[in-house]
């Protein structure tokens, strides 16, 4: 199991007229965690991309606890249970500032040639920085 | 249960480089079509609000089966499956002009006392709304 | 001269924290009206894309008047003023229900082509939809 | 005269079906470099709507160069060349990792009080803030 803890800055654009963040917008939080939690690892998903393989989103499911604001800084722990197969499966939590969980959320992606945009296995390099983490896997 | 169908067409901003609807609109994709339900039924969500009482969503679920493209026109099919209550649930379901499932999602909200800022019950004149599609209920 | 009305409903997502429409959204309201503006002519920016080429922005220019609130059916009041050559110049007034001028906007377009990403002249059955409203260019 | 350079990493949200940064995007970049400016000189736009005053957008305006691509860390350099009196106005210049010119901006604001929605002059305290980099003001 891999943890890791991202950081987002609420932007006001993201906010609606109920002074809060719009729901929508925590599905591009999780994306940016993803992002973030690759490149600790070494890699980017702009690399796996120009290796010909994306990752395409397969399902979300969010649950809305606390509200979020502008310019709250939210920290987004990301987490991925399973060593990647067919699929990554992501969890996550945000938390405010106070700690409170303001909402948390599953991405489930798969991954796919991107010439072919067919389903594929996901690409040994990629499987292997992922590896030391799952030592059971 | 009530059923409507929303028509909606996919912007050049709700594409993203792998030349596909980006997942996280079809979340606004369901809010629109909510907003265009209660139309449909003769009052807005605007009218809700300012009455006192707001509908923030609670969960949502996703899948996505095929993806969209730019300038599609998108059938939203919006699905009331309860009266309201405390909370309300819609399915989704979104699908192409060709008649293929792009996706599906549902989406649960919760009134809420705009000024307390806490769980509420439906008002009664927008309940009223709804009774006549859930003669059972 | 062309100037076609294109109406938009305001969306929640589309609303931010001061209780308006935020100011980012009018930059795609612009975009929508170019591509329902296309499809009254005839035919669409998917067909240019299609055929090769692009029409990147290059220059955007935004005043404020009235802000526009969640519901609002907008009318985006779109002109071009000039046969497409190098590039294509639209300008936008969008007005609100009451008839109040919320905003007026300019975007510069250029043509693209899709495989080389350089700068092209308008294609020729591209420009001819626009020639008989220009009959002195 | 004031500059601040601003880091901005692009989301993949943010890329469109041209494979780059949706121009829309940008004048959320803007925004967000004027949050991160504020908290560089000690306060924040949230502390000033909390004190009762607001900073709409008044008028933009856009100029795009190279496009900036997915996971590109671009550099928001924000420039604020004269004291806030009634309205502050901002440059921006955005440049991508190789140091090469993708967009310029400029972004007008006004003050204005939050419960009225009248315009008003910037709150002294805020003024404060900049006096010491406008010796001459």
């Amino acid at each position: 199991m891999i943890t890791r803890d991202i950081k987002i800055r609420v932007r006001y654009k993201e906010t609606d007229a109920m002074g809060v963040v719009h729901h929508s917008n925590y599905v591009t939080y999780y994306e940016t965690a993803r992002t973030e939690m690759l490149r600790e690892f070494g890699t980017t998903y702009r690399t796996l991309e120009e290796s010909g393989v994306m990752l395409p989103v397969r399902e979300v499911t969010m649950r809305f606890f606390v509200p979020a604001r502008y310019d709250d800084l939210l920290t987004v722990r990301i987490t991925l249970r399973e060593m990647p197969g067919v699929k990554m499966i992501f969890d996550h939590e945000v938390l405010n500032e106070q700690g409170e969980l303001v909402n948390t959320g599953t991405v489930v992606l798969v991954f796919m040639n991107a010439v072919t945009r067919r389903a594929c296995r996901v690409p040994g390099w990629f499987a292997e920085i992922f590896r030391p983490c799952f030592p059971e896997g």
